[in-house]
């Protein structure tokens, strides 16, 4: 099990660190990539068909065409995260993500959303795996006890 | 294989309805519902937990919370649709449905993707499934041949 | 007389902690806790089950949808603070709060306007308290009084 | 138990006859107006020290201050309904009720959101009123049971 | 020639101050006062039914009422300055200013434009002033002089 | 007494002509004239320098530089409307109107605002004549008893 | 002298036919197709890459790729006219367009400027052309001249 | 070969300074001033007539008149740079340059694009100039470049 992941600039690497670090927790192996659909729209056509990966998720600000162009060559799944670009605040890459035609879908994560990119693809991959089915419920488990272990905290402080 | 589909209200039956027939095209069994998040919860809780659906398809309008509560009671990927409703044409339910917290991901599509949410869904389940990922390379020519059609059409006409 | 406060995070609790502090300032009862809509649905579903509050203040940001799922298990007045989060500053708060589909009303404030829901909470309570509503009426007067002095000042200073 | 419903404009008569409606399927006695905060400030004044209601209600459209006015001028709960109105679409009218300064709350709703100003104002007089608040549950579990037969329409069509 | 400067809060002291600099450069009388539309309505209809002044600037950040309920309370011209307030900017602040209803105009200045709502105040006294028309004339002459100096400087640099 | 309304179309006709009728109620002198600040700059440039009226009314839509141009040309007062355009319903032009730099006032109306850019007119031209002033206030107060009339129809027939 | 234009769908030939009855108002030679950047890529890339045209113009809705996807594939200027597509009305296409990154320029116009965009590509061509630019200053005076016409007729029904 | 550069504000040159020197890199002329289309019409109007520029670059924030003045001087091409002003971060800039009106267009770059509009006004030149379109291919393939180095040493780094 491999998921890609694309980024349109290194200056996304901030937000998308947490992507790669949540795929290795689930034991997913990550192919690492930066290409840009704009200045090298060759090596994002050639990663594309090149890789192995069952799973893009590619990540871009402005107007972030790269999940969009990465779907037009694939129909594995593709996973969109919007980069909180300046000077709008990433609603001009979210819209850029999200507001695919019909035929060529792009699953759209919030703006940075990279780590919900990161489960998404796991989620997508556990359907073939019942050990990281089991891991993602523990995940589950594991956000609520903290959510528990702050609402003691608070209440005790209160 | 099977796709659920659950709709906050029977009025996005007009907009959802491709959704179903796409998922038929590609011989995807489908369970429908109507069930709100607002209005009838322990529907909602109910439909999720007893379902064994491997992909489910939410779709609703304004303050729409039906996909992010479905992936609140599954690790099962979840496909959100934010419906156009009035008077914010969708805005809304655009930012209700992507805007997601860390740790719950709703794989959004643009607002009335219907179709496309189905094809994401299809593209999920081709990566069990070779013949499934065959029908999508179909698909996808398919695609490309109407546009060749309207192409020469245009040419000629112009 | 109780008002029962959720935070969707502890995060939250920077701006919520003025709603504390004037529900006390009117001896009115707070329980207070941290429940994620979405991480925690269950612990939301039991703590609004069992809490005797009358009312319910429910503070969340992005897709803010702790108010809405609240007042889907109570028929108790809801109260919904959309919070201040990045990118969008609270828009997609505001919407996922305020833009409630007919039947299920949420009282919306103002994007981090935790005093206020403090102070409606409050008029609410007035209605069955005669002494909760002369302290709102001396609240008021002490507001403008506050004016007068800030008015008085600046006139002086210009 | 009486409320007050007060309209900038007798053209917000065909969004507001639903909370009139609404108000008096719960046998609560209605008291209606229409008084604009910048035509008749003085009615607008006049109406809200002389009525003996319990809860206002109102609902303007464009830079929709009327609300606010009405809350200026009581401590009793203002609910405010802003009305989609050309050509932002009601942007306008709810940025203008809802972003209310610390001090003077007032309970916003959607956008056009009558229905549901009626069913809050019930909500806080069910908590004087017993037989009320069964009414509020009996309208749920109604609604509920609407959102089933939907359901089940939209199953046998299918 | 007098004009009368509200500010819906002392916090729009920094802001407004231009306008009174700006008032006084022209040698125009300034009435200066904080008075909230929400906080002190008795306040504000006083100030503007005994206040002599021919015009009045009012200036008020988020749901920003003031210059609409000033021009509810007079025929004298209102100018209004919406501030930018968090989160929204000031987008809020300006569209609840300018969105006025038929028959009750409220001239709206940029967002934080202190300066040109003291200037345009300016331009209608001079209407009556010919003095003061000469000296506008001399401040826009000053103003392509101070752009004249900044190319010169800029062109040397380069 | 004489106003100036230029049109940057003669498609906002249909909008201006009621800020024509108003100031014809008020026996206000009206120049008109069509003239783009795009496609006629000179005939703007020379309307605007000819012109002896003391108040220009300034109407255009999508980038609306009709208001800002006008106003870099003269010292005396300059309303701007901005009209309501596809596709961004007049967003773009009141922003185009609005947002005058430090200098060149523009007082803007709202979308479509041509009765209260005329009205506005009207109390700028009442500072120096007192009769128009009276009609101001007669004008105040048919709104007034519209509203009252209004307010009984609606009361009779609910 | 040719212009190639690209429509990332035929529904798109309403808006886009002004463009070519301009470019052939001007004798400028005109390639047409229609072809999507995410169904057919591929289709795209050959057209760009084997096309003769000086300069291309891209219209494209939603997710408006295209004319950045064309501005990746050559070095030729790019004309971008985002298209009015529901539900958001051209805020994404317009977004999605003109927000390009450093080094890859689209040249955007206003949504639906079809017209424009033609006359900016006889702009550029004129530069090489001294006919062509003679063509288009009779083309402004003509624009002038219609003003005059419009301008003529509404002060004379006036 | 030159290009001439017009902002409305020194203040613009921070943004501004990578338009000269992009344009300096391919060793185009450039000729630059500071000219405010609001307070110094007659000196925006004298530079454009006077300049034998073949291409104009126009930057301006807020009501962003400046490229739509220019270019309703001229019929040669005119690039707008939307400028980042406070406090609507642009989005005033980039309608009031992109929306302009049939036959006048104005080319319009990204918020803060001044890169973008050096390199697009070099393509323009290059249809005339094979060095300059041999310069611009190399230019893209260092871009590309660059992107292969970020990409090696984020593997590296991984």
């Amino acid at each position: 099990m491999k998921v890609a992941i694309i980024m349109g600039s290194d200056s996304d690497w901030g937000v998308m660190k947490s992507a790669v670090d949540t795929l290795k927790n689930f034991s997913v192996d990550v192919e690492l990539t930066v290409a840009s659909a704009h200045r090298t729209p060759q090596k994002v056509h050639d990663f594309v068909k090149k890789s192995d990966a069952q799973i893009f998720i590619a990540a871009a600000g402005m107007a972030a065409h790269l999940a969009g162009v990465v779907a037009s060559l694939t129909t594995r799944p593709v996973i969109g995260v919007p980069i909180n670009s300046e000077p709008f605040k990433g609603l001009d890459s979210l819209l850029s993500t999200v507001q695919m035609p019909g035929g060529i879908p792009v699953a759209t994560m919030a703006v940075n959303g990279a780590k919900n990119a990161a489960l998404f693809a796991v989620e997508i991959l556990a359907l073939q795996d019942e050990s990281l089915a089991k891991k993602l419920i523990s995940y589950r488990e594991q956000l609520a006890a903290e959510v528990e272990v702050k609402d003691k905290k608070l209440r005790e402080n209160f």
